[in-house]
């Protein structure tokens, strides 16, 4: 049993009853059924409606808002995929054509858009307005993360304090707004909620460190070495190494990367 | 004194009122300013805060809740402008750089989603959830009034029918929304909130058949002709046309249109 599988095996059962759930979403506009549903084919480990609903295990128990909760941080991360093909302009995504690709840009900002109506008519439905907040809060900051990392991490002369800016806005704020919905669909205590935001914000960020160091080829995970220095974001492991070479290793490595730098593509 | 501004005369006030407070949205991300900065020079004559205020009145008369309501019409409007020079890939918009060519798609597409949540969060902190149901609703009305027009208004047999559900859901349902949120802002009787929804939306129609009617040439409004043909957007004159048209005529129309529309933009 992989280790993915421990740590879901508490929830089994609410997953199984959320991916009903969030399969019956339907539209009455054939096109966006046949995305969404390869979309929904398409879906990887589902760790954030995993982070939702462990989160609400130990903050009190599963209840009917964390369905809501879950379905909410499913379809904002799958509006947030949509849109980053738009962004990263990436003809593959694991392995699949991207929407991007297969139906062109127009068609996936506005499959974007739909996704993210989707979610917060949900959560107006069900009155749920804290989780609303959580969700809206977590949009602005994943997309100032983004404009964030294009307007200052691709210069050569970037921070520590200003990566780890980026990577918290960026991906930490969607696990962080996944753990504290799940704590919120079951308890009314701030503290608490706050808490299961730092903890995920943490967890978010440490995720980006170690898939950072990846770029590097510490470890082989089958994915392509050398892609963020080609597109000018610089990370961690780079950033130490600048700022502890030597004057003649500096000036070394900084010609190797802008050698090795695309021009941002269209 | 232009027709416009004979309208605008008793809100006079209100969007002087409005326009300081729509300039006061900032953010931390200084690239996100200049946009925003940009997109506040480059608007037009603000049609959509006009029809906020002018319901609120015509139903009780402007509050607070109505400034809120308008902020929200005109931060969906500008986000979807934002959205719509990456659908559409236009390089120019009313004579000033579209978003798109300056900051390329991206940007687009990340500014897009910041305004959308700016706009959630400013109803979420002022608890206006009956605005901002209304406001989801349009976002998903316009998004899947896109993708109908994508899938269905490109074939050379579409129906009158289908053209009045694009038209209905792409265009109008944003003015149905400011003319809701605008009576929604000002009372809570229904009725009299579906009432300016309706008025709303057969003025957002009516708007596009005239619009669309500009394309065809038969009033010299400065726009250049015969786009929506080329890029296969077939409008109600051309519907009409066809349906009326003998055998020999349809089959001559037929291969103008063919041979005169471009394959659709990647």
């Amino acid at each position: 049993m992989s280790s993915i599988d421990t740590i879901k095996r508490p929830i089994e059962h609410e997953l199984d009853k959320f991916e009903q759930h969030f399969r019956a979403l339907k539209s009455h506009v054939p096109l966006l059924d046949r995305i969404m549903y390869y979309i929904v084919r398409r879906k990887g480990k589902q760790v954030r409606p995993m982070f939702v609903f462990l989160s609400a295990q130990i903050c009190g128990g599963t209840t009917e808002a964390t369905f809501t909760a879950a379905s909410m941080v499913e379809l904002l991360h799958t509006a947030t995929l949509v849109h980053d093909d738009v962004v990263d302009e990436s003809d593959e995504r694991r392995g699949f054509f991207s929407i991007n690709a297969l139906w062109k840009n127009k068609v996936a900002v506005l499959v974007g858009d739909y996704l993210f109506a989707q979610g917060l008519l949900l959560a107006l439905k069900n009155k749920e307005f804290r989780l609303l907040e959580i969700i809206s809060e977590a949009v602005k900051a994943m997309s100032e993360g983004e404009l964030l990392q294009l307007e200052k991490a691709r210069r050569l002369d970037i921070k520590e304090s200003v990566y780890y800016d980026v990577i918290r806005q960026k991906t930490a704020s969607l696990i962080a707004a996944a753990c504290s919905v799940g704590a919120a669909s079951t308890t009314k205590d701030e503290t608490v909620i706050e808490q299961m935001r730092l903890f995920g914000e943490n967890l978010g960020i440490a995720f980006q460190i170690k898939d950072d160091l990846f770029d590097f080829g510490t470890d082989d995970v089958g994915k392509p070495l050398g892609i963020d220095i080609q597109e000018k974001k610089l990370t961690l492991p780079l950033i130490y190494a600048l700022e502890n070479a030597s004057r003649s290793d500096k000036g070394h490595i900084m010609n190797l990367i802008k050698r090795h730098m695309t021009s941002p593509k269209k």
